[in-house]
């Protein structure tokens, strides 16, 4: 604990700042106190000094793309924005009862869902960190609600774990727990930890085993009620004369290790998976909309990128109308690229070779989304599941509760299917409706319930997205150490952004900070020029 | 495994359900596939036959009160209730700008929140189990949103750990594990636990550990850029060309037993404290105010019982008005009373004495819970607390976050204290300014903004409650042992009710399944009279 001697007490550093400190005093306590900042993000961007009549290009209108447009029209520069889809958003996206959606094949899927119910097939959920997402969520007041991203009650499922049945989490996670905590008991009561832990943090540890596995006074973990009290009853508690409660019996230790939760008790403390999570009330494509609100007037839909090219003065972007397929050439002093790795690597540009290359460098990842509409939320009137995920071992890896009009009745839409890795493959390989099956037949070995009460559902394989081909970035280490720095580095006039150009690729936030870093280097080279 | 020689295959089941199924098969699958009902409720009582004109006196319009009235009255009885306060709800309250609270002793507080913003006193959460109470909120339209129960980025924080400073719970719940994974594996790997676990499994719980400790290859804790994933990072990621995070440093074991943090990853794991959570949309009273509205023209407010009486006929029930003082007789053929044990005990009562020592046989919690009103949300603006609780030692015991109006700007509450044991005694001790200011210093141990920003606050200490006298109940097993039957049992024309004569104590539901028993077995016993 040497820490202890390097530093000012905490109440030292409090009385130091005194009763008057204001906030700023307080938040440099903040920091004084060694909590760190969870995010880089300090504020929007501060494009001062912008040459009137300055004009730059932006290549779509993904997030990374909106802000661009939306800070540097701030700033003073002349923007133009080409986007390839009819809509604002990119994978900020959601579909809806009437929506219609083609993938790659040629499958046509009209969304039938009943009003107000939704997919989000793109991002889904915001941490609470990601700073710069949640800035702009309130500067263009995007309603927030929580995201239920952990739920002991629902189920983890391993196919070759407790002969196939679905598990409650809180069962086989106090049971992992329980387990761990009387081995590591037994471990240091017999000496065998002795040259890695003081005398002195022995009887602590052997306290917290007692207390965090719920053992019982010989130091067991073993069936009881107050066991029960963690895993859930075999009868819950109740009022009256019949109230009293019945224990439920503990899996053994060979059963738990079937089940694998610990792969779930790792995935909830993820940093970017950790609650509190937000969505935006009504879909996720909200904030896609918001930024179009103030940016629409700028974008030209319907335009295909087809050549990017660029001079010692200017770049010029040629690009094909969609429904006519006439082309036309957007010129402007500077360019901000956000087109996925994917795109972008196919589309003739003017630029250097490692740059290219590092388009090529990035993996993308593709799952199968599916939203999957039902007569009524039978997982929380039958099972008390009220958001979160169930986790399977199957293709469809997992199976995620709305978030929204809980307690409702009638139709409600859940998330059938996040597959990834060759399960993702092999859906995305089949036809929508072969794809629909399997999701179904997957799912009821869950929920019973689901062929009984099945409406419709809508699947998107990111792999057959025309406008994405892919997911979304996955650097490898070693990709990233040869490549990410010629991703990002400013090319004459043209810049890259999007998630794949940061390193938080897969989400909002990587998108946008990426956009944001984009145009401050770009800003700055504008006034150097 | 010896399950899966004595049960059919859940694919059997299913099999055998057939693709027909209505969702009564579905249940009873869901039943044979082993999973435990969460709740004895299975629908609200089903009082038929009622004598016409028969009348029921019920005392108490607290929860279990108003579900009697309302199923009696339903069921065809002729219902009187007698409250002593001005209000429906008992304990289901809500404190907010205007109110007035005045406690034993005489202090009187004015609440000053500005519009909007509330306390809940008592109850504050709901478990997702709890569904006799989520029934009556379905049945009424009582809103529900997310109340957030965990939340990984809040603070745990003991005085002695850490030099006083507040640690995020994300980062010493990440170093526990870490460090208990570590010593299991060197214990697996000397082959000390050898005649504990086989040799498969030995391997499974090494990659176990590793997976869930976020081990190193060498099977070590140690400060990485993965385990930052985890605990966070020192610079979190960004985009563009600074966007590489740098890792944070791992506490040692002996600093995080100084935390004692399994304190709170059991709280987490804790039957009732599970997610997911609700409150209702506006404050807890919505669901007393939403009973009432069916019931309150039964209700006679401010009438204080004084005396109980029965016959072999009938009850007689004394009663005096609060304000006038003159006294009235109520008489029914039965009574419901769902007085709290605390104030029971001192009103005679024309019971047998073994009921009579079971009021005295249960004990009474009686928490110090304090709002505290703040100019702006410092804890989701600087700290990106969103909901949740942050955890001390101290006599506040926590500090919890407002679970509405996210994001907002302006004035906002959150729970100063929910102090119990001996902390909570020396606060209720206090006249309420000295309350609030012990209260102020403790929390800006971790918060150094609550000077800066405090507006006003509110305290309820349980044991000044003038119609409560305590919080909520606690029985001891040894006691529960001997009189809870003694409670609950109907003696002539009286049962009694509440969440004391529950095995959910401190929880609305338990107050309403011990109704809904009470009145069932009192139904019964009108129909043999």
């Amino acid at each position: 604990m040497s820490m202890k001697d390097l530093t000012p007490t905490r109440r030292q550093l409090l009385s130091a700042i005194g009763t008057s400190a204001g906030s700023v005093a307080a938040m440099q306590a903040m920091v004084a106190l060694g909590h760190a900042a969870e995010s880089q993000f300090t504020g929007p961007p501060t494009l001062s000094g912008a040459r009137k009549g300055e004009t730059v290009l932006v290549l779509g209108a993904g997030l990374a793309g909106l802000v661009a447009a939306y800070e540097l029209t701030k700033a003073g520069y002349k923007v133009q924005v080409l986007e390839f889809q009819g809509r604002p958003g990119g994978r900020n996206w959601s579909l809806r009862g009437g929506d219609t959606y083609t993938e790659v094949g040629g499958a046509v899927q009209k969304v039938q869902f009943q009003p107000g119910n939704y997919l989000n097939p793109g991002p889904w959920r915001i941490p609470h960190h990601h700073k710069t997402l949640l800035h702009y969520c309130r500067e263009f007041g995007v309603a927030l609600e929580p995201f239920i991203q952990m739920n002991h009650n629902s189920y983890v499922h391993q196919t070759d774990a407790f002969d196939g049945k679905p598990m409650r989490y809180k069962e086989v996670a106090t049971d992992f727990k329980g387990h761990v905590a009387e081995l590591l008991s037994k471990a240091i009561n017999v000496g065998s930890l002795d040259d890695k832990v003081s005398g002195e943090d022995k009887e602590r540890l052997l306290e917290a085993m007692r207390a965090w596995g719920a053992l019982d006074k010989d130091m067991a973990y073993a069936s009881s009620l107050k066991v029960s009290g963690q895993r859930g009853y075999d009868r819950a508690p109740g009022g009256g004369v019949e109230g009293a409660p019945t224990p439920s019996q503990i899996s053994s230790l060979s059963d738990v290790l079937d089940s694998k939760v610990w792969n779930q008790m790792g995935f909830f403390f993820n940093y970017v998976m950790q609650t509190t999570m937000f969505q935006p009330v009504g879909g996720m494509d909200m904030i896609g909309k918001a930024f179009a609100r103030h940016v629409d007037h700028l974008i030209t839909y319907n335009a295909k990128v087809v050549q990017i090219d660029q001079s010692a003065t200017g770049v010029a972007v040629t690009y094909q109308d969609t429904a006519s397929g006439a082309t036309a050439t957007a010129k402007a002093d500077w360019c901000v690229c956000c087109i996925p790795a994917t795109i972008l690597g196919q589309i003739p540009m003017q630029v250097n070779d490692a740059m290219k290359a590092s388009l090529k460098a990035v993996n993308y990842s593709a799952s199968v989304k599916t939203g999957l509409e039902f007569k009524r939320r039978f997982w929380e009137e039958d099972e008390s599941i009220y958001g979160g995920h169930s986790f399977t071992n199957q293709p469809i890896s997992l199976i995620s509760y709305p978030n929204y009009h809980y307690f409702k009745s009638g139709p409600a839409v859940l998330l059938g299917s996040n597959a990834g890795g060759l399960g993702g493959s092999l859906l995305a390989g089949m036809e929508p409706a072969a794809r629909l099956e399997a999701i179904l037949a997957q799912g009821e070995i869950i929920h019973p319930q689901y062929r009984q009460e099945f409406m419709n559902g809508v699947s998107v394989a990111w792999a057959r997205v025309p406008w994405n081909m892919g997911g979304n970035s996955r650097w490898s280490d070693d990709a990233r150490k040869q490549h990410y720095q010629n991703m990002v580095a400013m090319d004459g006039r043209i810049v890259l952004a999007g998630e794949h150009a940061s390193y938080i690729g897969g989400w909002m936030e990587g998108a946008l900070t990426s956009s944001i870093d984009a145009i401050t280097r770009l800003h700055q080279r504008a006034q150097e020029a």
